[in-house]
């Protein structure tokens, strides 16, 4: 288990994420399109965390649990279970303190996410591809070698330092009255929210999730938190189940979740490309798709878009 | 003729440009990469064109061309021949002031480029695939409407609005101490020239060319314009001729031209996009190819890197 699993971070604790990252994160852009302002009537500022190292938000939540760690926690090193760009920040996080990463690897996954997990210096554990081997396998490393768990979302450290992206953002673009980040497990989500909130209370949150992977949407209108949804999208990084307490988070904040299909998203995916000159992951397009779709409700405000990752295969595109 | 093709701008018509088109251009985003920069043994400081208005650093000559107009010369609108970014600079910038755009094409040209061209407001006026039915035609628009020419790099406020590109450089990245930018016509590399010496007369200056348009890094060696050589390369926007005072200004400022093959600069083109997480044209691929090629001449330099355009056909990417 890891010492921070669960809780709900401060405002307190994403400034203090801020400090702790600062010598080791980017700094990431804000981009305009007028053309983009044009098709959604609304002002948007681009925060492109596609820009970020290695190419996604996730390095700043995990830089911020690698050094929220004290030295004897941080000697035993630390422990993840994805695949994806949160085992790869995390294996550059740790590069940074100098301590050992330890990614448990399903057989299967993409090789090239795997490669470039191992060359940021991570120690790989494969294991089969099902979650009970995933769980297993992780518990399995923690024992033997005494390291932290990282999780991926649940982590308050990592919520924490997801939610600076919207503390630099707020400063970069004054003004804004919205906000809008992609809702996966929910560690930006919730982080963003926390951020926003604090800074600004009157600000209008949303979230932007794929229908095949629509588990928040659901939650948030059943009430309670709905675990059946068999994600079915192209939006690899918006499959995991929202967790418990980033929902809380989501409900108490009042963050509108938005669903798109596949189809819309990568529509925006292209308009991203063609209008404002990034090439992001599906998953980071869904939030221009749900702008588009509802224009109504964001028409006419200063809008903060969250552009979340830029790992994205050239040679691969889904259009 | 325009009333401006030859003289090489002064320090204070580069200033005179910044603050003409402030209220138009984008002030672009200066990118690191840590991986590059290992690569390289230099610190290098990318200046982002590719995310210029328009996705290329051509705008801001234009838009400095027709903003220097009198309202008298404005009211006949513009003219010019080119069917690449300048061509769709020259018609954004007209749309910001009201004015036409008159921009002579080439039958043959390529389809998409001419529809943004068409898109951004210009009048199209087709001619056959020749230099000289090209240099007809422009002198019968320019007699009929009465426009103003507006070359794309020998024009004075073409090569001062270029020169921008330095100035907010040098003020986002203080204390550089090299720079380099692509050679083609030189409206780029000249106004890049002036802006950075009279800043900093200790600046290395570079340039990058096709060894297949190695004809600026000729004329520099053998002390006199050359003009025989005929463009074989990938690098679409660097086949023109170095102007005659664009290579006036080339030799002033002692700017050291490193010429690069095709295959260097693909796969410098591969790096940016890998590492920087930015897609550019090839032709802005060559200052990485140059960097890597002569490693010595910049390692343990603080460079600054003008990337120049952006806009790429993801379906047709030369790797």
């Amino acid at each position: 288990m890891s010492y921070s699993l669960g809780n709900l971070p401060s405002f307190e604790q994403i400034r203090d994420a801020a400090a702790r990252i600062a010598p080791h994160a980017r700094v990431t852009p804000v981009l305009r399109s007028d053309a983009l302002d044009a098709l959604s009537g609304a002002e948007l500022h681009f925060k492109c965390e596609n820009l970020q190292r290695g190419g996604a938000f996730k390095f700043r939540g995990a830089c911020n649990a690698v050094w929220a760690l004290s030295d004897a926690q941080a000697a035993h090193g630390v422990v993840t279970h994805s695949s994806g760009n949160h085992g790869n920040a995390l294996a550059m996080a740790a590069a940074t303190r100098g301590i050992a990463a330890h990614v448990v690897v399903p057989e299967g996954a993409v090789r090239a996410k795997i490669e470039a997990i191992e060359r940021a210096g991570a120690i790989l554990h494969r294991c089969a591809p099902t979650q009970l081997a995933r769980e297993a396998m992780t518990a399995e490393v923690q024992r033997a070698t005494g390291g932290v768990l990282v999780h991926p979302y649940a982590d308050t450290q990592v919520m924490a330092g997801q939610g600076t992206v919207v503390l630099e953002l707020l400063q970069q673009a004054p003004g804004l009255d919205a906000l809008i980040t992609p809702v996966g497990g929910g560690g930006l989500a919730s982080g963003a929210a926390i951020a926003a909130h604090a800074i600004n209370p009157s600000l209008s949150l949303f979230g932007a999730e794929p229908l095949g992977a629509d588990d928040a949407a659901q939650s948030l209108a059943h009430g309670s938190r709905v675990t059946t949804v068999v994600p079915d999208t192209l939006c690899d990084g918006l499959r995991a189940l929202v967790g418990e307490r980033n929902l809380d988070a989501l409900r108490a904040h009042h963050v509108d979740v938005i669903t798109v299909s596949d189809a819309e998203t990568i529509a925006a995916m292209q308009l991203l490309w063609s209008e404002l000159k990034q090439v992001v992951e599906v998953s980071s397009a869904t939030v221009l798709a749900a702008i588009l779709k509802r224009r109504e409700r964001f028409a006419g405000r200063r809008v903060g878009v969250v552009l979340t990752g830029g790992n994205v295969d050239l040679q691969a595109l889904p259009w």
